[in-house]
């Protein structure tokens, strides 16, 4: 039987693993650090209190209970021997006919590791939590304390660049602030919060077209939040964000403002991009080991002349095709090259307000909140976790109420 | 307008809060280490990946959304002074007229405190998530060791404690285990797990009819759990627990044996018994401090010669009881005695699998199962919280699956 090792379930790793199982002469090994799959686009409502941690993560093995040949470990990779074609982890050594790399992004905090402690990313279930626990909690210290200035730095967040996540989240906290918890205090008034989504570029959402920006950019200012552009952020540290000559003092920063590869690119040959992304031949394998495959956020590949964004569709795509290339191949077909076939893009910003742009379609308001939410319940993982978390979003349509305002700490 | 300070939103100080706020005249503030109110009798359902956080537990201040007299402050009491009538916290002072005090108890390892680090309690949600996430990790360990003693540690859980807590916490892992988890791993078969549940008396449920403790004890026993009754733990260490001259190693060891006052007794006058617990008047006020009330597991009240047990019956009619109390004496009416009613008790084993005891009545099997659904959703705070319950047990019921099996962790 052929050994297929597989080092994560994300969109990528997942969607190859759901392939290559059919095929019952194949011996598939998952290997990742966390128990779930985790759709990490809905990630920024878990953080906003709006869905549960369940609603957006599904065990790995349970999604291949039925699947007797998909093993699946909960491990940490920490290297590789490429000549014994060996994975080797935490805890255990897995050898492969064929290795399927999908370990994803990590947040970049450009050289500045030490802004981490002060502006956390928001990539899993644990940052999720920690998150929502610090926005909640900042309206609890607001309500508590007695000095003017300690309100305000408590009733600023600051979420910092301006792709999907940053927006996302600045629309989520704008709306909590403005409905969810407009009653809920009595010495202040949430709506008062100060929102500030801070970006580099010139413009916010840049992958967007003009229009679709203006009209988040307008959404977004419904929310409360303001958005600032061409603003590079020069120092954090626990009090606040500096820009330039500017000062914001703030108890809430996120970090939504770039990904680097995993560290595990390191042990990786093959050429890298200063991303540290290994840049993979046209079948996705790498330079010199046409049995080791890269895909998702891992991977560098270029086509038009563009390096494929991070996005779950380009890993889902990459994922699916280094599956069939090796059932192919173990057929004795020739190998094919990868080609990303561009579904389009889309952001939502709050209740009934979201850009999406398909093809030369371009859609805002109401009828892309819509797309928005139908594509996302479509491509969650599990029948029940679809049904929840539409009744979550249409019990929150109809209320305005959040269902997950709890803090978690010790 | 008269003040009136709450320590604690538990069942007591919930109910307390909720019949005085309705007299506008009066002036409440709610101290509360958390931000929400929990419905403790389901927190082994979120311990064993059977329902979400949010399900059980509800933001205090959104309880009281539109009552504008109520404050809510997420702070920790740290003292009193009870000459100028005030409670000193963590952030900030606050004055009263009359003062409820409601904090509840604490796991109690009876002078064993090292024990803790190895027998988690479970007491609030955090405690169910790190007790989640041991009960998960301990079958991800067994599936990748190739060890077979460790195999059989991980695979071996202790629920020290054969009162209602430990006995359903128990079940709940027994079925995990002959249910739900059954198809999941490829190197272990988690049917074969075992789980012992300890007890230092001669039996569990002691305050059930025998009839039904017996029932309990073989409705356990289907689901794979061993009672050992008559056994007391001598020892806990990393690797397991020692009953006298017999030696169980396990990864999961969980202390459901016991608890104590509050620590925040001893800043409080009065007599007390053996556990911290504060001896009230008939009225429940403090001996010598008429403004001053303890409700619920603080409270060491006795009837018809027993001490009432810690259970959320008795702190809810107590709270209440108080509260109308205050609303009495303010409008120039005599103070009367608090006089428990006593409801009846239950407890669940697992699917289908439960005992009711109600006056005379004594229910088991499916029956007492339906009867202590329809009592704990009657009882569960918010409208959404009762619907999302039913839900995920509906779904539970018909899939066998539980939903929130993620480990969360670093």
């Amino acid at each position: 039987m052929k050994k297929i090792v597989i080092i994560g379930a994300g969109f990528g790793g997942l969607n190859a693993a759901k392939i290559l199982c059919k095929n019952k002469k194949l011996n598939i090994t998952i290997i990742d650090k966390k128990n779930h799959h985790l759709f990490q686009p809905l990630l920024y409502q878990v953080a906003t209190a709006g869905l549960n941690e369940s609603d957006i993560a599904y065990p790995i093995r349970s999604i291949f209970r039925n699947k007797k040949n998909v093993t699946v470990y909960k491990e940490t990779v920490i290297d590789f021997d490429f000549n014994t074609k060996t994975v080797i982890t935490d805890s255990n050594k897995h050898s492969y006919d064929y290795l399927i790399i999908a370990c994803g992004a990590v947040e970049n905090y450009f050289g500045k590791d030490k802004w981490a402690k002060y502006a956390p990313t928001l990539k899993n279930l644990n940052h999720a939590q920690q998150l929502r626990n610090k926005i909640l909690n900042a309206f609890e210290m607001a309500e508590k304390t007695k000095d003017d200035n300690e309100k305000r730095k408590y009733l600023t967040f600051v979420v910092i660049g301006g792709g999907p996540t940053g927006v996302e989240l600045a629309g989520a906290i704008g709306e909590m602030t403005r409905f969810t918890l407009a009653k809920d205090f009595r010495n202040i008034d949430p709506r008062l919060s100060r929102i500030i989504l801070i970006e580099a570029a010139d413009k916010i959402l840049a992958t967007f077209d003009d229009k679709l920006i203006n009209k988040a950019v307008r959404n977004l200012e419904s929310l409360g939040v303001q958005v600032w552009t061409k603003s590079m952020v020069t120092d954090i540290d626990e009090k606040g964000v500096t820009i330039g000559n500017e000062r914001l003092e703030s108890a809430t920063i996120i970090w939504a403002a770039g990904i680097k590869a995993n560290p595990l690119s390191e042990k990786l040959p093959g050429n890298k991009d200063k991303m540290g992304r290994i840049i993979v031949n046209k079948d996705l394998s790498i330079e010199n080991y046409p049995d080791v495959f890269v895909v998702g956020d891992l991977a560098h590949f270029e086509q038009n002349g563009k390096i494929l964004p991070g996005i779950a569709p380009v890993a889902m795509q990459q994922g699916k095709f280094v599956a069939k290339l090796i059932l192919a191949e173990l057929k004795g077909k020739k190998r094919t090259q990868f080609k990303y076939f561009d579904k389009g893009q889309m952001a939502t910003i709050g209740r009934s307000k979201a850009i999406a742009e398909i093809k030369n379609l371009k859609l805002s308001g109401f009828i892309a909140w819509i797309t928005w939410i139908l594509v996302h319940i479509m491509y969650l993982t599990g029948f029940k976790n679809r049904i929840f978390v539409m009744l979550q979003w249409a019990w929150s349509y109809l209320t305005l109420k959040k269902g997950a305002r709890l803090i978690i700490d010790d």
